[in-house]
């Protein structure tokens, strides 16, 4: 069980739950940081009392700062407001950011041997190969907090050896079965109204296109250090099983919890321990018609994209990443199609430049290019 | 893994099974039994080459003992025999015996400090806290077979502090859902006609009765350490998952596989480690309509029966199984109606006197006193 943590995005979905779980579980909070919400950011600040808050935005954090000029708490700016937020005194981060800017606070708190309680999967799409390489030198802990990971993590305690293939559930999102023509007029409203779990809007459109899944394909990948062929994505509409393994006799093992992301945050929190938790109980008197099928590349694909990304490698699930984040953001302010958002990002891989073997400049320039194109063209 | 096992019960179908298994794994048989399955076991013997062969029927045992004349193969007969079977020089006991005869063999390997891959229920039904206490007090491992108690100790490697509750599946049989006026002329023909699993006459017949529910609850209680509270049944029409867990913070752990008792049966043997078999996979791109929902005890009263056994502890398991055994034979002969095995069982229970902190002797005379009822009643 942590002591203490540091919430990088203790604002969004994730963030406000794991305020919750520590809350619950009478861990510390040593600082928090948001992107702009400062008045709930502010609302957390007064009643956990961190000893360090920051805003990525430059604006915000000026008016954070007078908004908490009464209080003991230093507040800070930018990447490295956030870089500051893991180097308080804290034994786990809780990645919660969304998008790429969590890539270098997450090395940041890697270098100080801090758990990272991983809930932001860009930061593994991009740069799996180089985050796990630094986490395995320092020695620091990566426990998965997104809930698919998390429940392939908790199959795999203490038989890592014995794994056959990973078999990685979802929902199959909102739109599970229509074809691309009727999904050419989906509405931002319509994408982020998912049917089983409450989240943030740019991780519901990516449920619905199904890239979501394929991020996670990718962040499989490198936290269980498997192969592309080792891992088959399951469609489960339910929601029921959060992902499951295939051991090497043909053995399945499957977690299973209420569709609450609390759950997770908690275990990444409590692990290698687990503690009691206020969540409800999955009901085994009338569980009904639990389905598992293929996914449907042709109408999702996006996850057919990102498993293509996978085996390329390099730049490319960097590349595509953010220009899907691009898109996505171009898509919730209504400026472009839900069908074009796959366009925009395969158009975008196919165009930027590839390098096979990336620093983290390469990543980072990869990243603002795919950006840059999917914004100048559409 | 172990090297070399002696195989009590090895003409029955998890006998037959085990010597499967050892086969593949490159195990060494090195003693087999039977009941009275001569012809067989001969089969068995001359193909595995054991140092020691042992038929309970004394008669059986004569003609074995002539058939293996030109073979350096010792024969034993009895409970004796069952005895010596165990005493050779074997690193694991494959307990395939149906009934209670299994007992006796089973606490002398205990005392040889033996692997015990426990697949008579009866056992622990019976003398389970014995059982338990003398398996703790020699050091002897007990590895569980059946499905279900192999899927729970799998869910439960590393985490048996972590547990809240049992979630012990069953189809439901072949008669789910049926009034007792429905089943009142069940033949033993439609009774062994299991829908997901091919297994012997008796379990055949427990399992449609959900009789075999009942034991395993039992069984379940002594091997984890668990009260009846801590015992959830859960129908699941469709074989998939073997059983579940639930943990202390609400997260469920399923284990699932194929039907084939191979499975269990070569993890009890390999176990803590895990091979790779030859077994089919389960096909996840069409796996539909998994369902899940309490049993109906008043159609399976055999189910109730074996609850409240469990609660009351003492002789009431022991006199419940040596009953259901009796009438499970009569049943499979054509002498007793499927309606009168619960009939006859329950009525057992009610009559034969109780012992609640029973020696090895009292449960051996409430088995027999459990028998003789049922045979001069009905």
């Amino acid at each position: 069980m942590m002591n203490s943590i540091s919430v990088l995005g203790s604002t969004g979905s994730i963030g406000r739950q794991s305020l919750a779980a520590a809350a619950h579980l009478g861990i510390r909070v040593e600082a928090m940081t948001t992107n702009h919400n400062i008045t709930l950011l502010e609302e957390q600040a007064r009643r956990f009392r961190p000893s360090f808050v920051a805003a990525y935005d430059e604006s915000a954090a000026r008016l954070l700062k007078i908004s908490l000029a009464d209080t003991d708490i230093a507040v800070g700016s930018g990447e490295a407001g956030l870089c500051e937020a893991v180097s308080v005194a804290c034994e786990a981060v809780v990645t919660a950011v969304s998008g790429s800017i969590g890539l270098r606070p997450t090395l940041e708190a890697i270098t100080q041997k801090k758990r990272i309680c991983l809930a932001n999967k860009e930061t593994l799409v991009c740069a799996g190969s180089l985050v796990l390489r630094e986490a395995k030198a320092y020695g620091a802990e990566i426990v998965p907090v997104d809930s698919e990971h998390s429940a392939i993590f908790q199959c795999l305690e203490g038989r890592r050896s014995e794994l056959a293939r990973i078999l990685l559930t979802g929902s199959g999102g909102p739109f599970r079965g229509k074809t691309r023509d009727e999904t050419a007029n989906v509405t931002p409203e319509e994408a982020v109204r998912h049917p089983n779990w409450r989240m943030g809007a740019k991780i519901s459109v990516d449920s619905a296109t199904m890239m979501n899944k394929g991020l996670e394909f990718i962040e499989a990948m490198h936290l269980f250090g498997v192969t592309p062929d080792d891992i088959q994505v399951v469609v489960h509409p339910q929601s029921v099983v959060h992902s499951m393994v295939e051991l090497t006799d043909g053995t399945v093992l499957a977690q299973m919890a209420v569709p609450d992301m609390g759950l997770p945050i908690q275990y990444a929190l409590t692990w290698p321990d687990r503690s009691p938790s206020p969540y409800e109980r999955l009901d085994w008197t009338r569980m009904k018609d639990l389905t598992f099928e293929a996914p449907d590349l042709e109408k999702t694909p996006c996850l057919g994209l990102a498993m293509d990304c996978a085996r390329k490698g390099g730049t490319a699930p960097a590349v595509m990443s953010a220009a899907n984040e691009a898109a996505v953001g171009l898509f919730l302010t209504h400026q472009l199609g839900y069908n074009a958002i796959y366009d925009s990002v395969a158009e975008a891989v196919g165009r930027i430049s590839f390098v096979e073997d990336p620093s983290l400049a390469d990543i980072i320039e990869a990243d603002r290019a795919a950006r840059g194109y999917v914004l100048t063209h559409y």
